[in-house]
């Protein structure tokens, strides 16, 4: 019942030409799902798209659907909108979207990291990222966290990815979408509850950079305890 | 040598007669620190004594070094002083301890929870309670924050737990004191960052009694990808 509240075939990636938006392409492609990358510059995002199936083809899948387009035409195509656009753009990126998205998931992927100190936590005064989106957007939008804590180089390979995904947005049944869908690319998430919550995932990436950065390597987190009741 | 720059024998456990401080309490005297649990109360400090001195001679321990008294006595002899009180009770029991505390570490292990939505992510005005606390304090004492996400039930338990501990705080050397000690009590802790990282242990925590009440168990956290590293 709730995949059918919130049926998705395609998938539009806003911000598909960046290193977490390209990973989240090409692992949705992988699954099955037509993507719709888009960009600012609708020629930016084509490249993203050739340089998709390339990676697909050597990985021997050749039918690709992946088209690359602006990110309002993009927006306008998907059943879900990932929002993967650096954090400084993110609201510039809703205005332009807004009208289209009415009704429709958004997927907040943005971490609100404040350059050069991406290692220290610094929330946004609107508490998060994600928090912000849904208060820009208003509650016609279905605005979900998720993806802060995914190493985008672990994105870009197959198989299953050792970091489960905090999902939260105010609507239950858009996160169950959302987690379906990780699910179907090799990704495990979990509810974490409403909108307001997206300050944990957020936050924690800043911590998991600075692991990143003192161990050279790509930290992730799991969820334990959760073994009998899944 | 970081080990040398706090030496630490013994523990004042503040709030020890709570559900986390009785649990750290536990820990600690296992793994064979003095502890000395303190309270508003003391009767109620020695109470939490007695009840702790019991369940180690079930499990066949009798040489217990444990005391309870006040929370100024308590935290005059740690040589590390734990703060296991509700969040609102925080700023009140430092102001209290403020001058004993001078050049020790504070381990802040509250969680700024707002009853009754305590599965959802309100941080205070200070960025975090660890924040709070190291600001109040100041720059003379080495506030870490740690063990916001470990399940006071698991605390109880013998054996490895079963959740990695995130561990902030502005030193580094007291940082890798907490894990030293953390890892004598069979908890992995990692090095987090800076207290401003507090935030994400802290909000993490509301996340994981969501989980908790969803899926009726006690969930916690892995930090995935140091398997090589460490």
């Amino acid at each position: 019942m709730q995949d059918n509240e919130f049926p998705v075939n395609v998938v539009a990636v806003l911000g598909g030409g960046g290193d977490l938006g390209g990973g989240l392409a090409y692992r949705l492609v992988r699954a099955g799902y037509e993507v719709v990358i888009g960009s600012r510059d609708a020629e930016r995002a084509r490249s993203a798209v050739e340089a998709l199936r390339q990676r697909c083809a050597n990985m021997g899948q050749s039918d690709v659907k992946c088209h690359g387009t602006d990110n309002v035409d993009a927006a306008a195509r998907g059943d879900m909108v990932v929002l993967a656009v650096p954090y400084a753009s993110q609201r510039e990126t809703l205005d332009a979207v807004a009208t289209v998205v009415a009704g429709k998931i958004v997927v907040c992927a943005t971490v609100p990291l404040m350059p050069p100190k991406v290692a220290r936590v610094q929330l946004p005064a609107g508490g998060s990222a994600g928090k912000e989106a849904q208060d820009q957007l208003g509650e016609g939008v279905h605005v979900v966290s998720a993806f802060q804590n995914v190493a985008a180089a672990h994105l870009r390979e197959d198989g299953p990815v050792d970091c489960d995904v905090l999902v939260t947005g105010n609507s239950v049944a858009a996160r169950s979408a959302v987690i379906n869908v990780a699910g179907r690319c090799g990704i495990v998430g979990h509810h974490a509850g409403p909108i307001d919550n997206a300050a944990a995932a957020e936050a924690l990436t800043s911590v998991l950079i600075g692991l990143n950065k003192r161990y050279k390597t790509h930290t992730g987190i799991r969820v334990t305890g959760l073994s009998s009741a899944n």
